[in-house]
């Protein structure tokens, strides 16, 4: 019998483990289920049939789905599990993490015939309680097509590269989502000096070629409503810029906008609160210009 | 009987003025076409049924449409208009105009008790074939709605504001525009450089939140592609994001990132050349990279 | 006779006046000053041996010099002045103006054969007080030198090109300023942050190659002290390198370093205040990253 | 008698081992120098009256002085020298090295007692010679005042912080070099431009508050002459304004304007050819506007 464990029930690790819950119920498999606070393990295990478990139990499943803030956090929990890890298994790292980190865990694991994939996912808290997904490994092919069967909560599985290039794609995606809320939280601040209507300027915008995901429904949603729901943290969103400008370092490559942008989401995260949704970025753009989008 | 005129049959205009012919057989008005080269006026008239007339035959027209490369452009025809302007016309730029020209040709015009309405279109030449165009418009609401019925190469009519406010949104749409090619580029340039498989990482940046219209339609189509179609110029992107430069400048407002970008992009234009289209943008940050993004 | 006039008894303006009323008394010249507040103008008079004068008063002098918060004041008063200028007179404008202003008053002053030099200074108040300014000149040469005589607050008098060229000049010394306040202020930050005695930092920059007149005499001397003493207004800079910017789309240059300080020195304007000294903007790269620079 | 060892005689080390050569006759101590290149470590010794020799000889020495291009080339040597270092040795590395790399350094060799200190130096190749340099350390103070008397090669000598904080300190400094030499040229670029007679601009900005190292030396003595003398290479200052921001990411900070130069430096080094002289990085910044800064 399979054991699928899976680390990190915060607001896209909960349904994502429910999800493999319902899939190894299918499957036969068991899953077990661990949380740095335990007692969120246990509820979770009772409301979806799964086992809460120790790090050391976790550590000897077949498949191990990480998915914590940070790599930091995956190099804790992996520190604990490293005498209890299987040969012959595969770690699945979900987490937004760092390609530097990427590459030294999976030399470390492959010490252990452990074989990492970094898979981090895209789509959000509704994509994962649909079980929709997008997720972008790096990493060997053979191992991904391996635990293609278990990735229940995705609704399109990309092989972008090797070892760390699923956590580069993904820091660049969240470097594109920040240029485009900051860019356009720019033109609205703009635009409302000028006395434009900015309800009218968006539905335009979005008929038109400078739309985006953050035009057409971030903006729209959060912060013309003024609502600013907190799903994704401003500082998670500060970290994955801040990955892509680490990104373009190691390559000695050339990305202005991108280091730009990072930098701003930086200030914006200290100034406004790295615990505020990602799109209250534009109470910095506010303050820069005295002006308020809605 | 009324009389429509249309000025600037170029990749945009000439599209835009065969709507117009077609409508006006329905309504029993009149279409006269000027352009700059009277050899293109005569062919689109004989092809739709319409008119070439002088400048001054078209000044005397009810509603007067321009469509030209820049403000500058609108002041030289108006300059040779005035003296035979009729009271009570409305004169519709459809131009990717300057909000300072705007309020100055709109002075200017209300002095001969002719209306000015800033009315830049969005769509492509695509959209301009389909008369699906998203039109933008600045001025008088009362006047929009008395030409409203003649804007038949449009999809969608927004009025955004007061006079100006039109080519305010245009200019800040297509500086978002720029910024979302730019980064873009810069995201998959260093990705290219850390080995990613680039088709697959517009994939995935395409089903998640980095999106934007530059990833989704313009990336994958003319430069994975390398085709670069001139359709729409560097050097009008260039200056378009210059006006949203201007833009700022005039409400004193903040807008880093767009500045930033506008600058690379007049760069580009001088390295790269003006009249390559505007994805060729992405070829002055490949030369920054030392990649090709393909 | 000569007449001389002064207009704009400010921070600047008022050490100006002084030197130039000591000079008229050797050369046995007239000179009439003129402020805003009245009252202003007349206290000078009297402590300086000049005459305050009306606006239709100075108009008549045969140098002209202004000294005015913008372009904008410049064309106030020149709008009161039209109709009493003489002639054959010198219009000297020390205002840091903008180089579109200039251009437009030196073609209006020349249909009343009035010869207009732009002539912003530089060297602070201090420099102000000393009669040791660097004056930079656009406009035509022989004019220039006919006028160098009663130049008496200037330590070094540069022509730098034709008209506005001066104010150009200006301009982009201020940006450099801010460039070199803003970048400065950020890599302390940094250092800050990084546990370094930023003092030592400092005799370490300016004993080295990344040493400017920010980092030797304006961060040391307010900042560090946390005096911020209000010489030169936040606002006024912000103003400059907008005026900067301005001047880079008029060439359709690409300037992307100035643009960017510009667009956040705006903001900190709009964030810390417009009437703070200048290297105030630094409190707003502490709030960015949230340390003090000391 | 103390042993002394210097490696890495390049355009930096050359001169300065041959100053702690003559130091080290005045104070009866030994001096063997190594280079990559053995011949020029043999006529170096030839030259100066000490002695060349290999890494299993240096390693033994009491002080070793490392001034290589990068912390790479440091750890290279480090690992064949560490069977043979001595504990109670000093290890002062001179290179423009990474914050980083000094941490992890440090906490190599004090578990062989060795005490890293990294010392920096600024000043350029005429400082070397002069036997001037500016040093910048970071680590233990006690460790310092006793190498303190073999830093022959120094006009000055300051202590910044902990570990690593001499080469965050380099790095800031070279990174502002990089911004002032970088906007400087965008400045004359755009008055260029503007017909503006840029040695009059230069030297109206060295009397004004603009003025820079960059204004004032590098940009008259190497750019306007257009002579670019390769003394120190665009892709090591490219890197070391990589290392700011590299810095910037450690500390969670926020440094956009930092972070825009690092990126265009690598832009130009691309561009322009990373072994030219930093100034030419200023060839770029010509073609992004087409014009020539003479």
């Amino acid at each position: 019998m399979t054991t699928l464990a899976f680390l990190g029930l915060g607001a896209m690790g909960a349904p994502m483990a429910a999800h493999l819950a319902t899939h190894a119920r299918d499957q036969q498999a068991r899953v077990l289920v661990w949380n740095r606070t335990a007692g969120k393990a246990e509820a979770h295990a009772q409301a979806h049939g799964t086992q809460a478990a120790t790090l050391a139990q976790v550590a000897a499943a077949d498949v191990i789905f990480t998915c914590l803030p940070t790599s930091a956090e995956v190099d804790e929990v992996l520190d604990q599990m490293r005498p209890h890890l299987r040969p012959g298994a595969t770690w699945v790292d979900c987490t937004s993490g760092h390609p530097e980190a990427a590459t030294r865990q999976a030399a470390e694991l492959a010490a252990q015939q452990v074989t990492f994939l970094d898979a981090p996912v895209s789509g959000g808290t509704v994509g994962a309680q649909q079980g929709r997904l997008t997720v972008m490994v790096g990493g060997n092919a053979a191992a991904l097509d391996a635990v293609r069967p278990h990735l229940a909560f995705a609704g399109k599985v990309v092989h972008v590269g090797d070892t760390g290039t699923g956590f580069a794609v993904k820091a660049v995606n969240n470097a594109l989502l920040g240029v485009t809320l900051w860019a356009t939280g720019e033109g609205l601040a703009v635009l409302g000096r000028a006395g434009v209507n900015l309800s009218a300027a968006l539905e335009v915008i979005n008929a038109s070629s400078g739309r985006s995901n953050s035009s057409e429904n971030l903006i729209p949603q959060r912060v013309l409503t003024r609502e600013f729901p907190a799903t994704f943290a401003l500082g998670l969103l500060a970290k994955d810029a801040g990955i892509a400008t680490d990104l373009t370092q190691s390559v000695q490559g050339s990305a202005p906008v991108l280091a730009q942008v990072a930098a701003l989401l930086r200030a914006a995260q200290r100034v406004v609160g790295a615990q505020e949704d990602h799109t209250a970025a534009l109470k910095f753009i506010e303050a820069m210009n005295e002006t308020v989008i809605q």
